[in-house]
């Protein structure tokens, strides 16, 4: 690894590495103030998440600069995404331990700079910090939701489908995988894997979930858990079908071959899906956005009448009771 | 310490001490969900600023969680003052390794609660991780500037004054104090340390600001460093007469007794006062303002026509070389 260039200095690391990245925002002035000027346009909601990711916890030593700026942006373009907004804008803070080399904060530029343009965002800020730890990367990001239309989680009502996007389970798969917790074919490592270590936010449909959902949430604390929030925050009973959720090839794969690859895939956090509710009217106009958006959509549940709470059940009709109730990155 | 409680978990301690902090700001919707609302209303300009510190690094691993709670928020508090910005919301992420208990956390969200009182803010949001290294808290925080007047670093002119606010040095000494570098009385040692640890915003200089500065900047590189990027992205030449730098009195006591204590005076970090310049017809109404607020203001120099960049002359005309450029914490 090339080392750090004493000579560039914090202020010119900055300069070289960051200030190209906020030119695709002008209200980052350029990086040369210590604030960021972030205009709402009229008729529009500016919607804030936070999500850090920590070396150790949310990503591996291993991963790449790369990977790593993808997934400390993108878990937070896809907490906008469920929420039905636009992303706009971030700011980052970067700690890097004294062993990160000038070559590695390249890449990580990099990276972000191909997702800026991938989503249409720019850098608004940030702030650039050592530290004797772990590396780790807070970003604070920024979308626009049409006025009054922000989805939540606590909208669902008796009636309601339960929508989840792509495939579940795959992350926490890919995380056991690379932990030597779980045995697949080589293809399937990379497959699993490659979804653990770069999310895929579903931005494209933002959209359509401000138009249609009545509650929202992405799939970071694991399945179970993120249907309980939904449930507990509308104050409903929800009921999921688990032989209903929709597995990729490869999940599939493993957890025939290791029944107890279900608890991965109801409690594993990181898939970034979304998980959702709508009315039964909504469906055509669901399915449309989602197919334009080339991203699948599958039905695994219903809001209905009843004690309140989030249950699953198996393709019998018997309960599923979960060893934990979800992924706290604790 | 008490332990963390295991029954509590990562929602259950949000839901604690993070939910009553969200109270304060009505577009924290509670915290119930991933993502906040944040609005600007008609006429004002939306300033973020993004600031994080760390264990070792901004703070030292005997200060107390209050005191870090109070650095945290208040770095980033101390950059909206210097833009102009009066404060309304943050987000915040904390890391905490597996040793910190309830009771820190419970004191670090008291000190936040009445820093949201003192600064009339609340929390929109924010996220918890582990860590297996230091301690680390990222915050970023949101302020309200009149259209049009945020203050920036770049507008000085020739012909303009150069102040400070409050006392310069005092955190770098405190610094060394703890670091037993240099011997002062105990009293000495008190009231520098406590610059250090508890920066003092000038929030209440922001309107003053935005209505008569012509450049501004908080001192938190130090004082050098900190004129260096003011005249660089006004392209003039600045003047600073360190003489007139005015110091506290147990800054004074050290630097007679230590000369070389000049050095953490002019380069030292973590000051949070205010460096800017205006026009001398704003004479009148800037040291209005001041005293309204409170706030002692000094002028140390000019902006002059003639080579661009920061110069540093001590009483006798003679420039001051400094032995290093500024303090970039790394």
């Amino acid at each position: 690894m090339k080392p750090r260039n004493p000579a560039l200095g914090e202020f010119g690391r900055i300069a070289r590495f960051f200030q190209p990245l906020a030119q695709a925002f002008p209200g980052s002035l350029g990086l040369t103030d210590d604030a960021a000027l972030i205009a709402t346009p009229p008729g529009k909601d500016l919607i804030v998440t936070t999500d850090a990711i920590v070396e150790g916890v949310h990503f591996l030593p291993s991963d790449n600069a790369g990977d790593i700026a993808h997934k400390a942006l993108r878990v937070n373009l896809s907490d906008l995404a469920a929420e039905g907004a636009q992303p706009l804008a971030y700011t980052l803070t970067l700690a890097t331990p004294h062993s990160i080399g000038d070559d590695w904060i390249e890449a990580f530029a990099a990276a972000l700079a191909l997702d800026q343009s991938n989503y249409g965002i720019g850098l608004a800020g940030g702030d650039s910090v050592s530290t004797s730890g772990p590396l780790w990367i807070s970003i604070t990001a920024f979308g626009l939701a049409d006025a009054g239309r922000m989805v939540r989680r606590n909208r669902a009502q008796p009636g309601d489908i339960v929508f989840v996007t792509g495939t579940i389970g795959d992350a926490a798969l890919g995380l056991a995988c690379l932990r030597d917790e779980i045995s697949v074919s080589p293809e399937d490592r990379t497959a699993l894997s490659d979804r653990y270590r770069i999310p895929q936010p579903r931005c494209a449909l933002a959209p359509a979930l401000a138009e249609y959902a009545s509650a929202s949430i992405d799939i970071s604390d694991g399945l179970a858990a993120d249907f309980g929030h939904i449930c507990r925050a509308s104050g409903v009973r929800g009921v999921i079908d688990t032989s209903l959720i929709p597995l990729s090839p490869a999940a599939r794969r493993a957890s025939i071959a290791d029944p107890q690859c279900l608890s991965p895939i109801l409690n594993g956090g990181d898939d970034y899906e979304i998980l959702f509710t709508a009315p039964a009217m909504a469906l055509d106009g669901l399915y449309r956005a989602a197919s334009e958006a080339d991203i699948s959509l599958t039905q695994i549940g219903c809001i209905e009448a009843g004690e309140h709470g989030a249950f699953l059940f198996d393709i019998n009709g018997l309960p599923v009771i979960l060893d934990k109730t979800g992924w706290t990155h604790n």
